[in-house]
């Protein structure tokens, strides 16, 4: 067997060793996707039919304000909303963090506001965007539901083909860095009673297994740049 | 309970009504991930291990010449190479299909030939590019090996820590449209002889499970841009 092999010197530097170097450390009580543990609590995972069409469409945010529109992109493509095609996509389609802004959503929220203070979407801007795309919607501020009803609910999207919920937390109550965050939920662990973030920050961090009170807690925060209101969890359909 | 609920009517248009309608038809004999069978042969694959590394940085190719750029980032991400900062990415790191292409990278081949025709890279050359980044790099054209020698190198690389495997085949050799495409494995299933090739051309096909046997069909074919030479696989490790 003749093989064509290329073989270079691989550069060895302090501070590299880790397979972990490259995202910032997880906090204590959070689990990583990408671990043996992590992706065996997948495998376990007692609700996990959101996870395939999702996971397919994960993607990381473009800019560090656009977790909202990166989250929208991957539930329009997962709920197989139909795709604006370009030239880039062979004439098919896809959604993407700026084809999102139809003139519909632009009127929810624009683009460009997103990119300046005080940065971002909050749940309500976030409802509003999906909504915009003809979707059946459901903003549920933390505040006005409870631990017991967020898990029952999430559970069930989790686990029919219809829905998708996404989360609006504080990133530094689960330890991590550092402000307000948005990410579909991917998967329900019983034994464990963990969510599975498919965090879009993805060169900040993996996937996260987190404690369901751990979630709720870190939802149940107040958002200064939504007068006040706490975030929460929406849920999707078409 | 308090809730804000947004409600749209959902259009229904003929032709929308198939959650596939988005993506183009599957040839007989592959099967989608994103499927029950799909989903469950991944948890029951006998390989695995590297589903993980790469779906959790999966991204779709940024134009129709470009699966071997977005292939080469997904495993330099994979592979946790010292990634660029940018100010996007609020100086942590994530390679991309832009800046993949280093100055020792573009000396191997320019990106801006690959969108020119004949179009995409070889599987020289996207051997060639990753090899710029410092990594031990092994290319084999189907013709120098054989079913067995590439089932075996396969199955182990997909479930060590340190390589990584890449494929270059035809498409219409397994029934899809239609050209020469590059793309990384995630896993192996014994039970049924197959592999999963998560697809970066995501607004063309889901992630598929293939036969072994037609998978080596479809690399053992001539590529006309690379002097006749057969396709083949690729196996990667810093
Ligand atoms: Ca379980
Ligand atoms: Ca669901
Ligand atoms: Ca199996
Ligand atoms: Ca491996």
């Amino acid at each position: 067997m003749k093989r064509l092999v290329f073989v270079a010197v691989v550069t060895m530097a302090a501070g590299l060793s880790s397979a972990q170097a490259e995202t910032l450390p997880l906090p204590d009580g959070v689990i990583s996707l990408a671990t043996p543990q992590g992706a065996a609590m997948l495998f376990g995972a007692e609700a996990n039919t959101d996870y395939f069409p999702l996971s397919i469409h994960f993607t990381t945010q473009d800019n560090p304000a656009y977790c909202g529109p990166a989250t929208i992109a991957m539930v329009l493509n997962a709920l197989n909303v139909p795709r604006p095609a370009s030239d880039m996509t062979l004439g098919l389609g896809m959604f993407d963090q700026n084809n999102i802004f139809t003139t519909a959503a632009e009127a929810v929220k624009p683009a460009s506001s997103i990119v300046n203070p005080p940065y971002g979407m909050t749940i309500d801007e976030f409802g509003g965007v999906l909504a915009a795309h003809n979707l059946e919607v459901e903003v549920v501020h933390a505040a006005d539901s409870d631990l017991e009803t967020f898990r029952k609910t999430a559970i069930a999207q989790l686990e029919d083909n219809d829905h998708f919920i996404l989360v609006n937390y504080l990133r530094k109550s689960i330890g991590q860095e550092s402000g307000g965050h948005i990410s579909p939920l991917g998967a329900y662990d019983q034994d464990t009673d963990r969510f599975l973030i498919l965090d879009v920050t993805r060169y900040k961090y993996p996937p996260i297994w987190v404690e369901a009170a751990a979630l709720f807690d870190a939802m149940n925060t107040t958002d200064s740049a939504n007068g006040g209101k706490t975030r929460g969890y929406v849920s999707v359909s078409r």
